[in-house]
């Protein structure tokens, strides 16, 4: 550790704070401390036994639904730049919406004794029994809730699970941004695409297209709405059915960044132009043949502010769980100011 | 665990050898343990204990450059999915090309007793250095060699530090099949954007370029050659430049991911047709207004393959390191087949 501190150019205390990971410790000199422990071939065993001494593993848990998922990887970047601030590794696993699974992880990253967890919950598992095995990690949940909401709620009800943490999108705001931006361009048939109704972004966006029409006086048409679509190819078939009814929608809001791809492909492949508003921002939006116009946020922020929020719990924050509500912002490209006669 | 044997409809000796990981019990089994420990609440120390009887942490390390590049979320994704298998956790952190942030995450990794480690090696660090944390944990290495090659070898010279098991793409010859199908329309001012020169794909894909050229007897123009772009911005400026050269290129071989993507948009920007080919696939390709033509491989197989050495290794495989060569195969889609004329 000697050896450390004069490497470093700090003092033996400053080394000892380092690696034990606490605070008021400047980024700056903990980075010098690091790179002198590199440079130094610091002995493995003795850092070990240091890092023991503060009962923590410098590490913490991350699930979310599918790392392939630019959405989700996105997220698992902005977790892991503040959890390297704060000399933390992330361990992470892909749930795929499987409740089973995710207890699984969790069980296995609590059994490792994490500092903490970042949790996308699944939405069919049992929430008291997520409950029960996150006991007495700190937790925080992002971009869903951690217990059931009801159908559509803003602020779900979260009575029969403790509170924690929780960082959102405004869901419903956005997919109503999206909506009336096609209403303002004269459409009346809009067609909706969206996630499994088990999933509380899905609901939200769902309700949010629906209070868009009830707020402009559109009647809503259940046939042009389509749920339960999880996946590009799913999302391709739904709009290849809408587009092939007697009276076809002339725009659609795609709930989502994977079935904003699948309608895009189901409206290539049958030569129409129909107006289209996506939820979700995605690389090259801007590059296709008619650029996308989409309700934008922004998923690393998320995991940031996540993040932070569970550096703050791991280092004894007690204050009441906060719920942060992330703001969408509408980019016009395109696609969503395609007029109804061009349908 | 007399209660998980029941509940799973399995002996105790099964759920012992579930619980640490050992080789002969069959997947879905080992998922009917799982699941009948997650739902009986499987005491947390009681698992604990077992686990550590096996003496391994049931977990490896993931290092890669940027977990937000698709290319390295799908490697990511295909490693967790084999880890998943073998009953591991996935540690991951990115480098971002950072030799001293690559040493600190393999000596945390390492300090963590992870069982494995899976490793894109950053290019500028010292490769005895990294070798020297390593020493005793098995490793493989993905995408690029532990060692350092020469300007361009296809085996490069791994002298200075000992063998590991590796997992290539054949960047040489995807780069040859790239510009010679460019050449094969017509093209003979063929512009080269490749990534920063120490990196070893970069190498690779440019060799790959120079021995088409030279096979077909077209001279090698150095002002069509933009090295050291790392990234969309980078690739954006390059291509400007070279569209505005007194005699620009008429087709452009794009050496990854990302700088196909700012190639695409200073073409977009500068409103002209230019041949394209890129290496790597991306997502909406087949939507961009030119469907781009690309020299296509599979990141999550890389992922899978190295995983599967790594668990090999685990288990005690002795044999000598192995080399995979993952091949690549051309997707014509429209950009790589605009004739000169158009330029």
């Amino acid at each position: 550790m000697r050896d450390v501190a004069a490497a470093a150019g700090v003092s033996l205390k400053t080394v000892s704070r380092v690696v034990n990971g606490e605070d008021f410790v400047r980024p700056d000199t903990a980075e010098r401390v690091h790179s002198a422990i590199a440079r130094l071939g610091f002995q493995r065993n003795d850092l070990a036994r240091t890092l023991r001494g503060g009962g923590r593993t410098r590490s913490i848990g991350l699930i979310i639904e599918d790392v392939a998922n630019p959405f989700y990887s996105q997220i698992a970047r902005g977790v892991e730049d503040v959890a390297r601030a704060g000399g933390r590794l992330v361990i992470s696993g892909s749930s795929d919406e499987d409740p089973a699974r995710e207890l699984l992880l969790i069980r296995s990253l609590c059994e490792r004794r994490v500092d903490g967890l970042l949790i996308v919950p699944s939405e069919t598992g049992d929430p008291r029994l997520r409950a029960e095995l996150i006991a007495g990690t700190p937790a925080v949940f992002l971009d869903r809730p951690p217990g059931p909401g009801g159908p559509a709620d803003t602020e779900p009800r979260n009575d029969t699970v403790p509170p924690n943490d929780t960082v959102l999108i405004d869901n419903v705001g956005g997919a109503r941004t999206a909506v009336e931006h096609l209403l303002a361009h004269g459409h009346r048939r809009i067609a909706c695409l969206v996630d499994l109704p088990e999933i509380f972004t899905a609901r939200q966006r769902h309700q949010g297209y629906l209070e868009a029409l009830a707020a402009n006086g559109v009647p809503a048409d259940p046939t042009l709405v389509r749920t339960g679509r999880h996946d590009v190819r799913g999302a391709g078939h739904a709009m290849t059915e809408l587009l092939a009814l007697p009276d076809p929608p002339t725009a659609v809001f795609a709930g989502n960044n994977l079935l904003t791809v699948g309608a895009l492909r189901a409206i290539g492949a049958a030569g129409t132009r129909v107006a289209l508003v996506g939820f979700d921002d995605f690389e090259l939006a801007d590059l296709l043949a008619t650029p996308v116009t989409v309700v934008a946020h922004e998923p690393a922020d998320m995991g940031r502010q996540a993040a932070h929020l569970l550096e703050a719990r791991i280092r004894g924050d007690a204050r009441p769980p906060a719920r942060i509500l992330l703001p969408t912002r509408l980019i016009v490209r395109g696609s969503g100011e395609i007029p109804p006669s061009q349908g």
